[in-house]
Formats: C-alpha cells, sequence, structure tokens
C-alpha cells in the first residue's frame, strides 16, 4: 500500500501506526468488529498519520511514542467522518458502503463515540498533557466548523471567508495538530514547532480546497461518490460561492436549494457550469497560494529527508485526482 | 440548589464545579451557547460531580484538580445523554425539550462532540495520565453499552444477565470512575481506590435499576417524561424482562414491539400489569442488594464525613421518585 505516496523517511514505519489501528478489531464483541471493519478499512492513504511521524524527523524521533500519536489522529479523523456520515445520511463513501447505510444511524453515532474515546486513549498513550490539550482542542474546533457547516447549510448570502473559516476548523486543524503533536512529542524547539503547525495548517486548507474541487470535475468513479454531492447536500463550497458571486441572477443554485421536483436536472446544470467556467482554476489558484504558505514553513525547517518528503506531499496534495 | 441531596462535606465546593461547566458557554459562536444553555441547564443532581469530589477526601483534597475532573465527569455524562436522545429521538428529558428537538440531528451529533472534547479538555488539566486512561476507557465501556442496547432493542430473548451487562456498561461505569477518578487524584491509596470503585460501581448498577422500575411506575409530571418510554422504544429493562418472564404467553410486550397501530393500547396494558403486579418490589430487591454490596465497600473506608454523605446516597438513590 501507499507505494506511490512520497512518505519518505517514515514510509515504513507506518505499518505500526496500521497495526495499532488494526489492534481495535481485537474486541470480544462481534458487531464492533464487524462496525470496525467497514470503517478502518485499509487502503486509506494515512496521510495525517505519516505527518505526525514526519515531523517525528525534526526532534527526537521516538516511534514508540509517534505511533499512538499518530494512530490517535488517524482514529480522531476517521470518528469524524463516521459522525459526519450519519449527518450527510451518505451511502457511500469512497465507493464504500458508509456505516450508517449498513446499522442504524444510532448506532452508528455510539460508534464514532467508541472511536473518539479509542482515539484519546491512544494520545492519552504519548504520557505528554500538553498533546492530550491539543488534541481535545483540536476535537472541539472540527466539532464547531462541523457545527458552522450544519447552520450554514443552504445560506447563499454567505461568503468565501465564512468557507475559509470553515475548512480552517473541520480540517486544516487536524492537520496542523498531527504536525504539531508529532514535533511536541519530539521534544523540538518551539520554532520547529510552529512553523511545522504553519505547514500542517495551510496543508489542510490546500487539501479541503482541492477536495471541493474534486466534488465537481473529479470522476465519479475515482471518487467513490456521486459528483456535485456537497451541493446536493446544501453546503456551499469554494467552486459554488464563485458561481453564486459570477452569476447573482438566474442561478442553478437556490432553485436547488429550494428543493423543487427538479432538483437533480438544477445539480447537473450547477455542475456544468462550473466545469466549462475557469472556476476550477480559479479555485486551485487558492489552494496553490495555501500550498506556497506550506512550502514557506518548510523553507524555515532544517533540510532533511523528512522536509523533502513534506515538500513532496504539498506537491501530491495539489495534484491529487480523487 | 441541591438542598434536599445529602452531599455533605463538598456541597458548598460544587458550586465550583457548576462555575466550571458555565465557562463553557463563554465562545464566541451564538449559536453554541444556545444549544449549551439547553444542555447544561442548572438544577441537575450533580450526583457524579459530587462522588468525584467525595471521593477526593479520602486524599490529599485538592480541589483545584478535582474541579476539572468533576466537571469532565459531568460533561461526559451529559454529552452522552445528548447522543443518547439523537438516538432515542426524545423530545423531552427531565421535561425540557431535548437539543435534538430544538436543533437539527446532525448539529446536536457534533454538540455532543464538542462537548465530549471539553470533557477530554477538563479531565487532561488534572495532568494525571492515569486518570485521563480512565476517561477514556470509561467513554468506551459507555459507548459499547449503549451499542449493545441498541443491537438488543426489541429482542425479547435476552436475559436479566444481559440487561445487568448493559447497565454496567451504559451507566454504572460512569460511577465507578467518578469515584475511582477522584481517589486517585487525591492520590488515595490503592485500597481506597479500589473500595471507591466498587462503592461506585454497585451504586451506579442501583441508580440505574431504579431508574428503570420509575419508567413504569414514577410519576409522568415528576419524571418530565411518559411513563413506559423505553419500552416503547424497544429497550427492555428488568421490569419487562421480569414480566416477559412470569406471562410467556398471551403477554402485551411482543405485540408492542410488532408495531401494530394498537402500540399505545399494548404499551398501556403492559405498564398496568407491571404497576399491578410484585415486579416493582422484586426489581427493587434486585437495586437494593446492589446498594447493599455499595455500603459494604465503604464499610472498609475510614469513618469521616465524606464516608457518611456517601452512604446518604445510597439511602437517597433508592428512594427517589424522579
Amino acid at each position: 500500500m501507499n507505494t506511490d505516496l512520497p512518505y519518505g523517511p517514515v514510509q515504513d514505519d507506518l505499518a505500526q501506526v496500521e497495526a495499532a489501528l488494526d489492534a481495535l478489531r481485537d474486541v470480544d464483541f462481534p458487531p464492533m468488529v464487524e462496525m470496525l471493519n467497514l470503517v478502518l478499512a485499509k487502503g486509506g492513504k494515512r496521510l495525517r498519520p505519516a505527518l505526525s511521524l514526519l515531523a517525528g524527523k525534526f526532534g527526537h524521533y521516538k516511534l514508540d511514542l509517534l505511533v499512538p500519536l499518530a494512530a490517535s489522529i488517524e482514529l480522531l479523523h476517521t470518528a469524524t467522518l463516521v459522525h459526519d456520515d450519519v449527518i450527510d445520511n451518505a451511502a457511500t463513501r469512497r465507493g464504500r458502503p458508509t456505516a450508517n447505510s449498513v446499522f442504524h444511524n444510532t448506532t452508528t453515532v455510539m460508534l464514532g463515540d467508541y472511536m473518539f474515546a479509542h482515539a484519546a486513549n491512544f494520545v492519552a498513550r504519548t504520557g505528554n498533557i500538553r498533546v492530550i490539550r491539543l488534541f481535545s482542542h483540536t476535537l472541539m474546533t472540527i466539532a464547531r466548523g462541523e457545527i458552522g457547516q450544519d447552520m450554514t447549510a443552504y445560506d447563499t448570502r454567505q461568503t468565501v471567508r465564512h468557507y475559509l473559516q470553515r475548512i480552517a476548523g473541520k480540517t486544516a486543524s487536524l492537520f496542523a495538530t498531527a504536525c504539531e503533536g508529532g514535533a511536541i512529542v519530539a521534544e523540538a524547539n518551539q520554532d520547529r514547532v510552529e512553523g511545522l503547525r504553519s505547514y500542517g495548517y495551510n496543508l489542510g486548507m490546500a487539501f479541503q480546497i482541492v477536495d471541493d474541487i474534486l466534488d465537481f470535475v473529479g470522476d465519479e468513479e475515482e471518487m467513490g461518490k456521486p459528483v456535485g454531492s456537497d451541493l446536493m447536500q446544501g453546503t456551499l463550497t469554494l467552486p459554488s460561492l464563485l458561481l453564486l458571486d459570477r452569476y447573482p441572477k438566474d442561478n442553478p443554485i437556490p432553485n436547488l436549494f429550494a428543493r423543487s421536483r427538479r432538483r437533480q436536472e438544477y445539480l447537473s446544470q450547477a455542475v456544468e457550469m462550473i466545469r466549462q467556467s475557469d472556476i476550477p482554476q480559479e479555485s486551485y489558484e487558492m489552494a496553490r497560494s495555501f500550498g506556497e504558505k506550506a512550502q514557506e514553513a518548510l523553507a524555515a525547517l532544517p533540510r532533511n529527508p523528512a522536509r523533502r518528503a513534506l515538500g513532496h506531499i504539498v506537491a501530491y496534495v495539489l495534484e491529487r485526482r480523487s
């Protein structure tokens, strides 16, 4: 797995993170095992845990502490996806059935809680109170970002600034924490901790913007979900906000949000308008500018194979197709 | 508040826990404040935080560490209620509207997550890794208990043993942790830590059994929810399991679970059969036997005002009417 990904000096150590996640399924409670198999399936990019390990390379690379941290970050991420899918009522994610499409919504909420608990347990294994507090703060920020997204759903008055705030909370905060946490566990000096946090934050912003572009221009099969699904759920992202800006009149989005019977038609129209315009390029420009800030943050760090890998990750995030 | 409750030597210190919980609402995000106002309303018994403080009296009573612990326990409890209400689709709890009846289910799931995050943040303030791990383990146990409850809903083949396992997970575990955590933070010796844990566990079992009895025999107005609501949601508790045992034929419960149009009628019938029988007494017997075990655990602890208060709490839990 991950052979096409540039995780450089930590590539092999990621197997230990995988093993830590696997150990979760060792519970004497068959329904839980079945659910965990579904949501923890291998084959994810494991980008966030890789960031934690790479950040650890800028201090004392203590793998026995970095592995639980990395596992906790991935688990926190997966748990928020599980709750997210309940919220979105999503039937598939990356081409696989979601937990809530297979189990009750109800059970799925608790499955997410169970995973949060495990994530908290993993982070406690670092024995590092500062990292534990960072972890809990991040979960607060993510939840707040998700609530913000829910509260602004179907609201066409929101701006790009609101959008950036939202994705800072729901996505970039965890990327930042993955990097900062790794640096703290490795006892890197404060400059490096801050540099890595800034790298992670900006990478996360770029990552989410690209995600939101792909939702319009991506290939359904590669993505494993229908094109335009954000808009269908009332979530306005950068491309759709730009479309609203450009066509204040005769725009299919307000019609789509009016929940008429012709929703699918309005959705296709919005998707086509975005694809045919230069909105994807303009959106990529913004993603690239966050990518550049991530590279600038790296430039202040010592040159080493981990820094090189982090640089490649920026390029990968900007170029990915799914 | 709490004037009729026997929290003895910690009664006044509970105001500090209340203040810590109040501080949560100091966020610059109006919808969150509104939601937190609803779910953190004063007037709760604050039984679990009182247990943490009382347990702290068996060691070095460090209020600056015990208050965040107690707040984290209460918040963990409230967060699970918030998720529970999403699951049950409950409209009221203790006579007040539930979060999910006022906000989207979706937002409510994230509100619960936000509260978990705050709870984790509070527990991290103790600076005590052992307590942090205990906390994460407890959340795992609770989630597992809730999943178990969901998986066995409407399943009339379950036994009293299954029921006891479930309530041990969903309720007694947090009572046990409230006591154990307080003792650990206070650096009480291991015998006392274990004694207090055993007290908390048995108290929690008694508490939940009484709760489940009151769901059948309680006063709707005092309880702030309709009689028989557990059964209406498919949750079999001690009284309904005993009713199934006694009347294997001609029992209204399987009819109720068959989701016929006459559900309300079958529910009333089941409630009446339980109320008219000695099932409430038999159930109280079981609650009392857990109460006695809690008292036995206390007997091994040094005599002090906290021990006296813990003893009164057992009596209160067994006698409460709502």
